[in-house]
């Protein structure tokens, strides 16, 4: 027998989470199912969804459950196999959650996905080719809908699905804005990914000093709008919006921990005729072919480049899962197992 | 010559809107100019997006200028016409303003209007069979997108927008809920235009207990909502939608005063995936033709029923148009000239 380590989820945050509702546990890898795969996962995937999914209220997805192992996107190699299309040593990515083994029920379609790893690393199969490019992708091209020349504005523009967004408004055409936590983060979005300016909200303590610097960022306003973050931010990119402008939205991170935060200026949607469409790329499965195809080749060509944070081993993810909501990392958060 | 009696907007409104913000004038009626056409109004509209041109904001519309005629629709008669499409006794429809005479351009297209009043009395062009009409079928089919046995919730219920809304709904098989200000409102929303149900939000002074009344009303949720209001009201709905519900924003006259009334939990929108659009019926003259076609044959064969609240004479109009910021209207407010 092998011994797995997992960490679950062992309490509901009340207001901030904390460590303390995760808890590292040993068991064993049970015997694998006809049509079964036993998956060694190389890295996890840290995603700010995950908090959401904490608490027990009605939202897109089911909660966590208690007493279970984290959910989540990993991927990993096959080291045992009873399913005829998997063999030892594939690399494939899937939803093996905070453990370093998983048992994938391959047979089930959706479960797991062999990738090619001679161009792209494993890892990217959990960021710029993986959901949170994926994300980017449908966001931008489905709700913002951007022409070549408009200006397209992302928060968390250094993250994930951020950094993702820019990289593909300029490869059409578009002035791509940033938002983002320091003056590290900042200069990263414009010097390594080619934004045309990026924002520093820690910088702007007060919502007109952030309306300002946005102002001189988008001098022609702002088209598209990809939302991670929510909060002071969005109400900032909103009064910057023009006529018919669209607006993605993805996240509000910064109401994650408890209240809602208010949207300041609701009256804008009507002044400006805005679109807003909240939405989960888990629920527009078509498109991810075509927008795989996309992320994969400016990956593997240079064109799309992007960041990790990597925590090493697997005792360091709810620490790092924590981080990743405060903005501590700095593009996608992995947790690296092997 | 002829005298003309207008009300200018003489003054901008400090948070509300008072009688002081409007005076009667007394002017001449110019000589008609080759093309134009002199229409005596009958009717004039007053209609709630008059309250944000009042202010001197950047919104859709260029403010309502000051020592100037206050802009709005009118139907009337063609009293003299330098137009050979235009004779004396036409039967029009356009954008006359506050006065009791108005030179029209009618040579330039949209200016004028000529309407049949065989079936339709004339003051239902300024309503069901005009710009609140078409502002309800535009927001309701193209927006919202009912599908039969979905529910559908529209604010001001009993109003000229609202209660279209309702009644086309009902035409497409939905269950239309109607929030109404007042039992007589909502009983006649009930009982005259055959809505499934209304809530008087009157009755419900605490968030929750709103909420817990629309959530009587709307056992299967809401997937439809078609916004006239925003502030408390809005929020309980947004409470109440589905997943994928979908919201023509059309007023938000709650914060028409001042400063804007926030949104209370934009995470839904991102929870239930909801589309919010903001939108302005002028800005889609090309839907124009097919909504009036079925509003003008409702309403002709009783299908699309109404309600008028009549103010008598000009000099009412400003004492009308506060009461209608107010919601004391029951219905279509219009002023009566002759």
């Amino acid at each position: 027998m092998t011994t797995n380590q997992q960490i679950h989820l062992v309490s509901r945050p009340n207001g901030e989470a904390s460590v303390d509702n995760f808890k590292l546990m040993e068991v064993e890898v049970p015997e694998l199912k006809d049509g079964q795969v036993l998956v060694r996962n190389h890295f996890m995937s840290l995603d700010p969804y995950m908090r959401g999914r904490m608490n027990d209220a009605k939202s897109y997805a089911v909660p966590q459950p208690l007493n279970a192992v984290m959910q989540g996107g990993t991927v990993g190699e096959v080291v045992a196999s009873k399913n005829e299309h998997y063999k030892v040593g594939d690399k494939v990515v899937g939803f093996g959650g905070w453990q370093h083994y998983s048992v994938a029920d391959a047979a089930t379609p959706g479960v797991l996905r062999k990738v090619d790893t001679t161009h792209i690393p494993l890892s990217a199969y959990l960021g710029a080719v993986g959901m949170p490019g994926v994300t980017a992708w449908y966001g931008l091209t489905q709700i913002c809908k951007p022409k070549a020349g408009q200006t397209i504005v992302v928060s968390a523009a250094s993250g994930a699905v951020g950094s993702a967004v820019g990289q593909l408004a300029k490869a059409r055409g578009c002035r791509a804005v940033g938002i983002a936590g320091g003056a590290d983060k900042c200069g990263y979005v414009v010097s390594e990914l080619g934004f045309d300016a990026c924002v520093d909200y820690k910088a702007h303590k007060d919502s007109k000093s952030l309306y300002e610097a946005l102002k001189a960022a988008t001098p022609d306003g702002v088209d598209g709008c990809f939302e991670n973050v929510g909060g002071a931010v969005f109400d900032a990119v909103l009064a910057r919006m023009n006529a018919f402008g669209r607006i993605a939205l993805c996240g509000m991170i910064s109401g994650y921990d408890g209240e809602p935060i208010p949207l300041k200026n609701p009256q804008v949607l009507l002044q400006s005729r805005l679109t807003i469409e909240g939405f989960i790329v888990g629920e527009h499965m078509q498109f991810w072919p075509e927008a795989l195809k996309e992320l994969g080749t400016m990956v593997a060509t240079g064109k799309l480049k992007y960041r990790e944070s990597v925590a090493q081993g697997l005792a360091a993810a709810p620490e790092a899962f924590l981080g990743l909501l405060k903005g501590k990392n700095f593009g996608k958060q992995v947790v690296k197992l092997v």
